[in-house]
Protein backbone atom coordinates (compact mmCIF):
# COMPACT_ATOMS: atom_id res chain seq x y z
CA UNK A 1 0.00 0.00 0.00
CA UNK A 2 1.28 3.22 -0.75
CA UNK A 3 2.40 6.03 1.51
CA UNK A 4 -0.51 8.34 0.89
CA UNK A 5 -3.16 5.41 1.57
CA UNK A 6 -5.83 7.21 3.52
CA UNK A 7 -6.31 7.44 6.90
CA UNK A 8 -2.83 5.95 7.96
CA UNK A 9 -2.63 7.41 11.08
CA UNK A 10 -6.02 5.89 12.22
CA UNK A 11 -4.76 2.41 11.12
CA UNK A 12 -1.65 2.55 12.90
CA UNK A 13 -3.26 3.23 15.96
CA UNK A 14 -5.89 0.29 15.47
CA UNK A 15 -2.96 -1.95 14.88
CA UNK A 16 -0.33 -0.64 17.45
CA UNK A 17 -3.43 -1.30 20.20
CA UNK A 18 -4.20 -4.69 18.41
CA UNK A 19 -0.66 -5.90 18.27
CA UNK A 20 0.04 -4.76 21.83
CA UNK A 21 -3.15 -6.67 23.53
CA UNK A 22 -2.07 -9.74 21.78
CA UNK A 23 1.54 -10.10 21.97
CA UNK A 24 2.34 -7.39 24.53
CA UNK A 25 4.15 -4.23 24.22
CA UNK A 26 7.73 -5.16 24.62
CA UNK A 27 7.01 -7.91 21.76
CA UNK A 28 5.98 -5.96 19.14
CA UNK A 29 8.38 -4.17 16.86
CA UNK A 30 6.95 -0.93 14.72
CA UNK A 31 7.67 -2.51 11.43
CA UNK A 32 5.34 -5.25 12.91
CA UNK A 33 2.32 -2.34 13.86
CA UNK A 34 3.26 -0.99 10.51
CA UNK A 35 2.62 -3.97 8.27
CA UNK A 36 -0.18 -4.68 9.98
CA UNK A 37 -1.64 -1.02 9.30
CA UNK A 38 -0.32 -1.39 5.25
CA UNK A 39 2.57 0.90 5.67
CA UNK A 40 6.18 0.87 5.74
CA UNK A 41 7.96 1.89 8.91
CA UNK A 42 9.31 5.26 7.83
CA UNK A 43 5.25 5.99 7.62
CA UNK A 44 5.02 4.56 11.44
CA UNK A 45 8.04 7.08 11.97
CA UNK A 46 6.64 10.05 10.39
CA UNK A 47 3.35 9.91 12.68
CA UNK A 48 5.09 8.64 15.87
CA UNK A 49 8.27 9.29 17.52
CA UNK A 50 7.86 5.87 18.82
CA UNK A 51 5.96 2.68 20.12
CA UNK A 52 5.07 4.37 23.19
CA UNK A 53 3.40 7.88 21.35
CA UNK A 54 1.09 5.66 19.31
CA UNK A 55 -1.45 5.21 22.19
CA UNK A 56 -1.16 8.87 23.13
CA UNK A 57 -2.31 10.29 19.64
CA UNK A 58 -4.62 13.07 20.62
CA UNK A 59 -3.40 13.71 24.01
CA UNK A 60 -2.30 17.12 22.80
CA UNK A 61 -4.96 18.40 21.39
CA UNK A 62 -7.00 16.87 24.44
CA UNK A 63 -5.25 19.18 26.44
CA UNK A 64 -5.66 22.18 24.14
CA UNK A 65 -9.11 22.22 24.60
CA UNK A 66 -9.38 21.60 27.93
CA UNK A 67 -7.16 24.89 28.63
CA UNK A 68 -9.21 26.92 25.95
CA UNK A 69 -12.41 25.58 28.31
CA UNK A 70 -10.51 26.62 31.53
CA UNK A 71 -9.82 30.58 30.00
CA UNK A 72 -13.55 30.82 28.90
CA UNK A 73 -15.52 29.95 32.25
CA UNK A 74 -17.46 32.30 33.63
CA UNK A 75 -14.94 34.54 36.05
CA UNK A 76 -17.48 33.82 39.13
CA UNK A 77 -16.69 30.15 38.62
CA UNK A 78 -14.57 28.56 41.46
CA UNK A 79 -11.08 26.89 40.24
CA UNK A 80 -11.98 23.41 41.06
CA UNK A 81 -15.13 23.63 39.33
CA UNK A 82 -13.46 25.52 36.15
CA UNK A 83 -11.01 22.69 35.75
CA UNK A 84 -13.92 20.03 35.93
CA UNK A 85 -16.05 21.22 33.96
CA UNK A 86 -13.10 21.87 31.06
CA UNK A 87 -12.19 18.34 31.24
CA UNK A 88 -15.69 17.14 31.31
CA UNK A 89 -16.34 19.25 28.13
CA UNK A 90 -13.40 17.41 26.33
CA UNK A 91 -14.32 13.67 27.89
CA UNK A 92 -16.52 12.84 23.84
CA UNK A 93 -12.51 13.64 22.14
CA UNK A 94 -12.07 10.20 24.24
CA UNK A 95 -12.14 7.17 21.80
CA UNK A 96 -15.00 4.92 22.58
CA UNK A 97 -15.16 3.27 25.09
CA UNK A 98 -14.66 -0.35 23.77
CA UNK A 99 -11.39 0.90 22.71
CA UNK A 100 -10.81 3.06 25.56
CA UNK A 101 -10.88 0.04 28.01
CA UNK A 102 -8.55 -2.14 25.68
CA UNK A 103 -5.96 0.87 25.58
CA UNK A 104 -6.07 0.90 29.60
CA UNK A 105 -5.66 -2.45 29.70
CA UNK A 106 -2.23 -2.53 26.89
CA UNK A 107 -0.90 0.31 29.55
CA UNK A 108 -1.89 -1.38 32.95
CA UNK A 109 0.49 -4.66 31.44
CA UNK A 110 3.46 -2.32 30.91
CA UNK A 111 5.22 0.00 33.51
CA UNK A 112 7.26 1.52 30.95
CA UNK A 113 3.23 2.90 29.06
CA UNK A 114 1.54 3.22 32.77
CA UNK A 115 5.20 5.75 33.27
CA UNK A 116 4.40 7.71 29.94
CA UNK A 117 0.25 7.99 31.13
CA UNK A 118 1.34 9.70 34.20
CA UNK A 119 4.09 12.06 32.31
CA UNK A 120 0.89 13.10 30.33
CA UNK A 121 -1.80 13.53 32.96
CA UNK A 122 1.14 15.36 34.62
CA UNK A 123 2.12 17.95 31.86
CA UNK A 124 -1.90 18.28 31.23
CA UNK A 125 -2.01 19.30 35.06
CA UNK A 126 0.69 22.04 34.12
CA UNK A 127 -1.27 22.93 31.86
CA UNK A 128 -4.23 23.54 33.82
CA UNK A 129 -1.62 25.20 36.42
CA UNK A 130 -0.86 28.07 33.78
CA UNK A 131 -4.62 28.52 32.46
CA UNK A 132 -5.54 29.29 36.23
CA UNK A 133 -2.22 31.46 36.90
CA UNK A 134 -3.85 32.97 33.73
CA UNK A 135 -7.39 33.70 35.48
CA UNK A 136 -5.74 35.28 38.98
CA UNK A 137 -5.94 32.21 40.62
CA UNK A 138 -2.61 32.07 43.13
CA UNK A 139 -0.31 28.94 43.30
CA UNK A 140 -1.47 26.80 45.47
CA UNK A 141 -4.80 26.90 44.81
CA UNK A 142 -3.97 26.78 40.86
CA UNK A 143 -1.97 23.42 41.56
CA UNK A 144 -4.86 21.62 44.52
CA UNK A 145 -7.15 22.43 41.19
CA UNK A 146 -5.77 20.91 38.86
CA UNK A 147 -4.33 17.85 40.27
CA UNK A 148 -7.58 17.54 41.78
CA UNK A 149 -9.29 17.89 38.31
CA UNK A 150 -6.69 14.78 37.30
CA UNK A 151 -8.12 13.39 40.14
CA UNK A 152 -11.76 13.19 38.85
CA UNK A 153 -10.10 12.36 35.54
CA UNK A 154 -8.84 9.69 36.39
CA UNK A 155 -11.55 8.15 38.84
CA UNK A 156 -14.57 8.87 36.50
CA UNK A 157 -12.64 7.40 33.48
CA UNK A 158 -11.86 4.49 36.04
CA UNK A 159 -15.53 3.95 36.59
CA UNK A 160 -16.55 4.80 32.63
CA UNK A 161 -14.32 1.93 31.74
CA UNK A 162 -15.59 -0.87 34.57
CA UNK A 163 -17.95 -3.77 33.91
CA UNK A 164 -20.76 -2.36 35.16
CA UNK A 165 -20.55 1.06 33.68
CA UNK A 166 -23.82 2.36 31.90
CA UNK A 167 -22.87 6.30 31.69
CA UNK A 168 -21.15 8.60 29.59
CA UNK A 169 -17.40 9.60 30.84
CA UNK A 170 -18.32 13.36 31.60
CA UNK A 171 -21.09 11.96 33.80
CA UNK A 172 -18.76 9.75 35.54
CA UNK A 173 -16.57 12.88 35.91
CA UNK A 174 -18.86 14.73 37.81
CA UNK A 175 -20.12 12.15 39.97
CA UNK A 176 -16.56 11.39 40.92
CA UNK A 177 -16.41 15.25 41.83
CA UNK A 178 -19.24 15.02 43.50
CA UNK A 179 -18.74 12.62 45.68
CA UNK A 180 -15.12 14.31 46.61
CA UNK A 181 -17.06 17.34 47.53
CA UNK A 182 -18.56 15.21 49.62
CA UNK A 183 -16.07 13.15 50.68
CA UNK A 184 -13.77 16.73 51.80
CA UNK A 185 -16.90 18.18 53.68
CA UNK A 186 -17.17 14.95 55.34
CA UNK A 187 -13.65 14.77 56.76
CA UNK B 1 37.93 0.97 49.32
CA UNK B 2 36.56 -2.55 50.31
CA UNK B 3 33.25 -3.76 49.50
CA UNK B 4 32.30 -3.76 53.13
CA UNK B 5 33.36 0.32 53.33
CA UNK B 6 30.56 1.38 55.84
CA UNK B 7 27.55 3.10 54.91
CA UNK B 8 27.96 2.29 51.03
CA UNK B 9 24.12 3.12 50.18
CA UNK B 10 24.33 6.35 51.79
CA UNK B 11 27.48 7.19 49.68
CA UNK B 12 26.06 5.81 46.85
CA UNK B 13 22.81 7.67 47.13
CA UNK B 14 24.86 11.31 47.67
CA UNK B 15 27.18 10.76 45.13
CA UNK B 16 24.25 9.41 42.35
CA UNK B 17 22.72 13.06 43.34
CA UNK B 18 25.98 15.20 43.11
CA UNK B 19 26.62 13.92 39.96
CA UNK B 20 23.61 13.76 38.64
CA UNK B 21 23.14 17.56 39.51
CA UNK B 22 26.81 18.70 38.25
CA UNK B 23 26.74 16.82 34.66
CA UNK B 24 22.97 16.00 34.06
CA UNK B 25 21.30 12.35 34.72
CA UNK B 26 21.94 11.10 30.63
CA UNK B 27 25.79 11.88 30.99
CA UNK B 28 26.51 9.84 33.91
CA UNK B 29 27.11 6.42 34.46
CA UNK B 30 26.77 3.81 37.15
CA UNK B 31 30.41 3.40 37.17
CA UNK B 32 30.59 6.74 37.69
CA UNK B 33 28.58 6.71 40.55
CA UNK B 34 30.30 4.02 42.36
CA UNK B 35 33.62 5.70 41.70
CA UNK B 36 32.80 8.79 43.42
CA UNK B 37 31.21 6.80 46.41
CA UNK B 38 34.84 4.86 46.77
CA UNK B 39 33.02 1.08 45.83
CA UNK B 40 32.88 -1.45 42.35
CA UNK B 41 30.38 -1.07 39.96
CA UNK B 42 29.17 -4.11 41.31
CA UNK B 43 28.23 -2.95 44.62
CA UNK B 44 26.33 -0.21 43.25
CA UNK B 45 24.15 -3.04 41.40
CA UNK B 46 24.07 -4.78 44.32
CA UNK B 47 22.02 -1.89 46.06
CA UNK B 48 20.07 -0.41 43.06
CA UNK B 49 19.03 -1.72 40.11
CA UNK B 50 19.52 1.06 37.71
CA UNK B 51 20.46 4.08 37.52
CA UNK B 52 17.03 5.71 38.15
CA UNK B 53 16.16 3.80 41.24
CA UNK B 54 18.97 5.16 43.60
CA UNK B 55 17.38 8.82 43.52
CA UNK B 56 13.71 6.54 45.14
CA UNK B 57 15.47 4.78 47.93
CA UNK B 58 13.60 4.48 50.88
CA UNK B 59 9.87 4.99 49.09
CA UNK B 60 9.19 1.37 49.54
CA UNK B 61 9.36 1.99 53.33
CA UNK B 62 7.41 5.38 52.88
CA UNK B 63 4.56 3.63 51.82
CA UNK B 64 4.70 0.56 54.47
CA UNK B 65 4.47 3.48 57.39
CA UNK B 66 1.55 5.26 55.41
CA UNK B 67 -0.54 2.12 54.91
CA UNK B 68 0.49 1.07 58.71
CA UNK B 69 -0.53 4.61 59.95
CA UNK B 70 -4.33 4.62 57.47
CA UNK B 71 -5.08 0.95 59.25
CA UNK B 72 -4.25 1.89 63.10
CA UNK B 73 -6.36 5.53 62.09
CA UNK B 74 -9.61 5.37 64.32
CA UNK B 75 -12.57 3.80 62.84
CA UNK B 76 -14.74 7.59 63.02
CA UNK B 77 -11.68 8.92 60.87
CA UNK B 78 -13.24 9.69 57.63
CA UNK B 79 -11.02 8.57 54.38
CA UNK B 80 -9.42 11.68 53.35
CA UNK B 81 -8.09 12.69 56.62
CA UNK B 82 -7.04 9.50 57.73
CA UNK B 83 -4.61 9.00 54.35
CA UNK B 84 -3.32 12.52 54.83
CA UNK B 85 -2.76 12.23 58.86
CA UNK B 86 -0.84 9.46 57.64
CA UNK B 87 0.89 11.15 54.82
CA UNK B 88 1.99 13.61 57.32
CA UNK B 89 2.90 10.94 60.05
CA UNK B 90 5.53 9.17 57.53
CA UNK B 91 6.96 13.41 56.24
CA UNK B 92 9.59 12.96 58.77
CA UNK B 93 10.66 9.63 56.72
CA UNK B 94 12.12 12.55 54.02
CA UNK B 95 16.22 13.21 54.01
CA UNK B 96 16.16 17.23 54.38
CA UNK B 97 15.20 20.27 53.10
CA UNK B 98 17.86 20.99 50.99
CA UNK B 99 18.69 16.84 49.74
CA UNK B 100 14.86 17.13 48.65
CA UNK B 101 15.04 20.54 47.14
CA UNK B 102 18.07 19.51 44.98
CA UNK B 103 16.74 15.99 44.05
CA UNK B 104 13.48 17.39 42.91
CA UNK B 105 15.57 19.69 40.47
CA UNK B 106 17.69 16.84 39.07
CA UNK B 107 14.18 15.06 38.34
CA UNK B 108 12.50 18.05 37.11
CA UNK B 109 15.56 18.55 34.55
CA UNK B 110 14.65 14.70 33.39
CA UNK B 111 11.94 13.24 31.52
CA UNK B 112 12.75 9.77 32.77
CA UNK B 113 13.60 10.78 36.05
CA UNK B 114 9.77 11.87 36.27
CA UNK B 115 8.08 9.26 34.74
CA UNK B 116 9.69 6.89 37.44
CA UNK B 117 8.55 9.30 40.28
CA UNK B 118 5.02 9.54 39.12
CA UNK B 119 5.27 5.69 39.07
CA UNK B 120 5.94 5.46 42.31
CA UNK B 121 3.36 7.95 43.39
CA UNK B 122 1.28 6.03 41.64
CA UNK B 123 1.89 2.66 43.27
CA UNK B 124 1.54 4.55 46.79
CA UNK B 125 -1.69 5.30 45.48
CA UNK B 126 -2.44 1.73 44.95
CA UNK B 127 -1.30 1.03 48.71
CA UNK B 128 -3.66 3.45 50.04
CA UNK B 129 -6.59 2.06 47.96
CA UNK B 130 -6.07 -1.28 49.37
CA UNK B 131 -5.51 -0.16 52.97
CA UNK B 132 -8.80 1.88 52.85
CA UNK B 133 -10.70 -0.73 51.40
CA UNK B 134 -9.29 -3.22 54.02
CA UNK B 135 -11.20 -0.15 56.51
CA UNK B 136 -13.87 -0.91 54.43
CA UNK B 137 -14.03 2.06 51.99
CA UNK B 138 -15.76 1.40 48.81
CA UNK B 139 -14.12 1.72 45.77
CA UNK B 140 -14.60 5.23 44.12
CA UNK B 141 -14.61 6.86 47.65
CA UNK B 142 -11.02 4.83 47.98
CA UNK B 143 -9.56 6.07 44.63
CA UNK B 144 -10.60 9.42 45.47
CA UNK B 145 -8.82 9.63 48.87
CA UNK B 146 -5.74 8.02 48.20
CA UNK B 147 -5.19 10.20 44.57
CA UNK B 148 -6.07 13.60 47.10
CA UNK B 149 -3.56 12.02 49.32
CA UNK B 150 -0.86 11.71 46.47
CA UNK B 151 -2.09 15.55 45.67
CA UNK B 152 -1.85 17.09 48.95
CA UNK B 153 1.47 15.30 49.34
CA UNK B 154 3.16 16.77 45.84
CA UNK B 155 1.97 20.33 46.10
CA UNK B 156 2.61 20.50 50.37
CA UNK B 157 6.20 19.14 48.93
CA UNK B 158 6.32 21.65 46.57
CA UNK B 159 5.62 24.66 48.93
CA UNK B 160 7.86 23.21 51.48
CA UNK B 161 10.81 23.12 49.13
CA UNK B 162 9.87 26.22 47.44
CA UNK B 163 12.47 29.54 48.17
CA UNK B 164 10.04 30.91 51.05
CA UNK B 165 9.32 27.97 53.12
CA UNK B 166 9.94 28.32 56.79
CA UNK B 167 7.53 24.88 57.80
CA UNK B 168 7.93 21.15 58.20
CA UNK B 169 6.84 19.09 55.06
CA UNK B 170 4.42 17.60 57.89
CA UNK B 171 2.74 21.10 58.24
CA UNK B 172 2.72 21.96 54.65
CA UNK B 173 1.13 18.90 53.77
CA UNK B 174 -1.87 19.88 56.60
CA UNK B 175 -2.80 23.24 54.91
CA UNK B 176 -2.87 21.89 51.31
CA UNK B 177 -5.31 19.99 52.65
CA UNK B 178 -7.02 22.47 54.74
CA UNK B 179 -6.92 24.37 51.31
CA UNK B 180 -8.06 22.07 49.06
CA UNK B 181 -10.92 21.75 52.02
CA UNK B 182 -12.28 25.30 51.45
CA UNK B 183 -12.04 25.09 47.55
CA UNK B 184 -14.20 22.10 46.87
CA UNK B 185 -16.44 23.92 50.11
CA UNK B 186 -16.15 26.98 48.33
CA UNK B 187 -16.82 25.92 44.61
Amino acid sequence: MGRWAPDARGRLIRSALELYAERGFEQTTALEVAERAGVTERTFFRYFSDKREVLFEGSRNLQDVIVTAIAAAPSSTGSIDAVATAIESAASLLPNREYSRQRAAVIAANPSLQERELLKLATLAGAMVEALHRRGVAKLAAGLAAETGVTVFKIGFETWIGDESTQELAQCIREALDQLKNLTAGA
